[in-house]
C-alpha cells in the first residue's frame, strides 16, 4: 500500500487506529483454547469485529514465534485474512548487518507479504538500506519508544541533540516520507511535537496508547501533520476487552469508541 | 550449558570456533537443492563435519525466516540435530519492550532450546531483563559491531564515552559473566581491548572475521581473557567453502585450520 492509498483510508474511515493482533494463548478466550488453531480463530474474530474502525492491523512476530511453528503458521493464516484495505505491520524490531537485513526484508516483504516492518536503528545504514529498497513498501524505524527503558540510550544525549533526535535527522535522509516511518511512543507525548519539528513529513506509528497509559488526545494535539502522518495502535485494551465469549463484541465497542475519538481530532473534510 | 561447561570445552577442543549456520539456498550446492529439505540437508552435513573442531553454532534466524514455515521448520530440525556438547546460539538480534521482550525469551529459551540468543540494546533495561531472568540461559547484546553502519550510532560519542561504550558499561550491571554476553566486531580489533578494560570478564561473541576481512589473531590478542573468553564466529568462509559434493570435507578443512590456528592463541595447557 502505497502513502496515497494510506492517506485516503484514514479519510474514508476517518480512523487513524492500528489494531495490535499479539494473542497470547493464556489471555484468549477459554472457549477457543481447545481449537487446533485457537490464535487464528481469536484474530479472525477481532478483525471481522473491528475492520471498519481501523486502517491498519500490527501482528507482534514476537507473541507468534513463541508457540514455534504452530505459531509463526497462524501468522501467515492471519496475514492472508487481513483485509487488502488494511495497512498490513510486522511489528519485528529487526535489523543486522547488510546481507542478513536483506534476508529479513524478504522474509517479511516477500515471503509474507506485509507493508511494513519495524526496524531497530543501533546497527545503522547498512542495516536499514536494504528494507528501503522495496518499492510500496514500508521501513518503520524505532525513534523514542514508548517503555521506561528509553531512558537508558534513546534519552541519552550526543552533543546537543538526544540519541533518538540523532536518530530521526540520520535516518530520515536514507528514505522519503514515501518509505519511511517512525515509532514515537504515545507515552512521551510531550516530544511528539519536537519529533514533528524534525520530520515533519512522516507518518508516525505511535503504540502505547492504552494499556500502558498513553493519552489519545495529546498523541493527536502533538504528533498530527497535514495528512494525519499518525498511526496510532492499540493493542491489549481492544483484543482483551472481555475474557468470555463476547470479547469479539466488546473489542468491536472499543474500536469503535477510538474510531469516533479520532474522528474529532482529524480536520473536517 | 552454563559458563564452566563452555570453558570445558573451550578447553577440551582447544578452540573457541563458532560456526555460523546461514544457509542461503542460492548457495548451497545444486545437488542438494532438490531435496524436499535441502537447508537441513546441508546444516546436516555441515554440522557432522565441523563439530570436532568447533564449540558453539550459530543459527542467523534472518535465514530461516526468509523461507517462511518451511525455514522455521529447517531451523528447529537444525537446532536438535547440534550435540548437546555444542553451545547453541540464536542469532536473532530481537529486544522490545517488557512483555514483548518475554514473548521472545520463551521462543528461543523454551520453545527452540537455544542456550543463547543475541539481543540490540536501543530499547533499554526492560528489553533486556526478560531475556536474564532465565537460568542457565544467556543473553549476548550487541554493542560494537562489525558492519560499516556502525559508525551511525555505535561510534557516536555520549560526553566522553561512544554509545558502545556507555551499553557495555550500563549493561553489564543488568547480568553477570554467567548470562551475560557482549557481540564485538572482528573488524574493530584495535577498540577489543578497550571493550575488555570496560568488562574484563563476560565473553564476547566476534563476528567478522572471514569473508568480512577480521583478523583472527588480532581478535586473539586484543579480546582473550583468562578464561578464553571468546566465541569467534566464522560463517560463509566455512560453509560455503566448495560449492559442489565436496562442500562438507572442504567446510571441515578450514574449519579444521581455524582451530589449528585458535589452539595457538591459546594459553598452554
Amino acid at each position: 500500500m502505497n502513502r496515497h492509498q494510506l492517506i485516503e483510508q484514514i479519510k474514508e474511515k476517518r480512523s487513524y487506529l492500528c489494531i495490535g493482533l499479539d494473542p497470547d494463548f493464556n489471555k484468549i478466550p477459554k472457549h477457543l483454547q481447545p481449537y487446533s488453531d485457537a490464535i487464528f480463530e481469536f484474530n479472525k474474530a477481532i478483525i471481522d469485529a473491528t475492520k471498519d474502525y481501523c486502517v491498519a492491523y500490527k501482528i507482534n512476530t514476537a507473541f507468534y514465534e513463541a508457540q514455534g511453528l504452530k505459531g509463526w503458521e497462524a501468522m501467515e493464516k492471519t496475514l492472508s485474512y487481513i483485509p487488502a484495505t488494511h495497512f498490513k505491520i510486522a511489528d519485528a524490531k529487526r535489523g543486522d548487518i547488510g546481507n542478513t537485513s536483506s534476508k529479513y526484508a524478504k522474509a517479511f516483504f516477500e515471503t509474507l507479504q506485509f507493508d511494513a516492518v519495524t526496524v531497530a536503528p543501533y546497527m545503522g545504514e547498512d542495516s536499514i538500506r536494504p528494507f528501503l529498497e522495496y518499492k510500496n513498501k514500508w521501513t518503520i524505524v524505532l525513534s523514542l519508544t514508548s517503555n521506561k527503558g528509553a531512558s537508558d540510550f534513546e534519552l541519552q544525549k550526543i552533543g546537543e541533540e538526544y540519541l533518538y533526535e540523532k536518530v530521526l535527522r540520520t535516518v530520515t535522509q536514507w528514505g522519503s516520507p514515501d518509505n519511511l516511518m517512525f515509532v514515537a511512543g504515545a507515552t512521551q507525548a510531550v516530544e511528539l511535537s519536537n519529533i514533528r519539528k524534525i520530520i515533519p513529513n512522516n507518518f508516525l506509528l505511535v503504540p502505547g496508547v492504552g494499556f500502558q497509559g498513553g493519552s489519545l488526545k495529546d498523541v493527536s494535539v502533538h504528533g498530527m501533520n497535514k495528512d494525519c502522518g499518525l498511526l496510532v495502535n492499540v493493542s491489549r485494551v481492544i483484543i482483551y476487552a472481555s475474557g468470555d465469549e463476547r470479547f469479539a463484541e466488546e473489542a468491536k465497542i472499543i474500536a469503535q469508541q477510538y474510531q469516533h475519538e479520532m474522528s474529532i481530532y482529524l480536520p473536517h473534510p
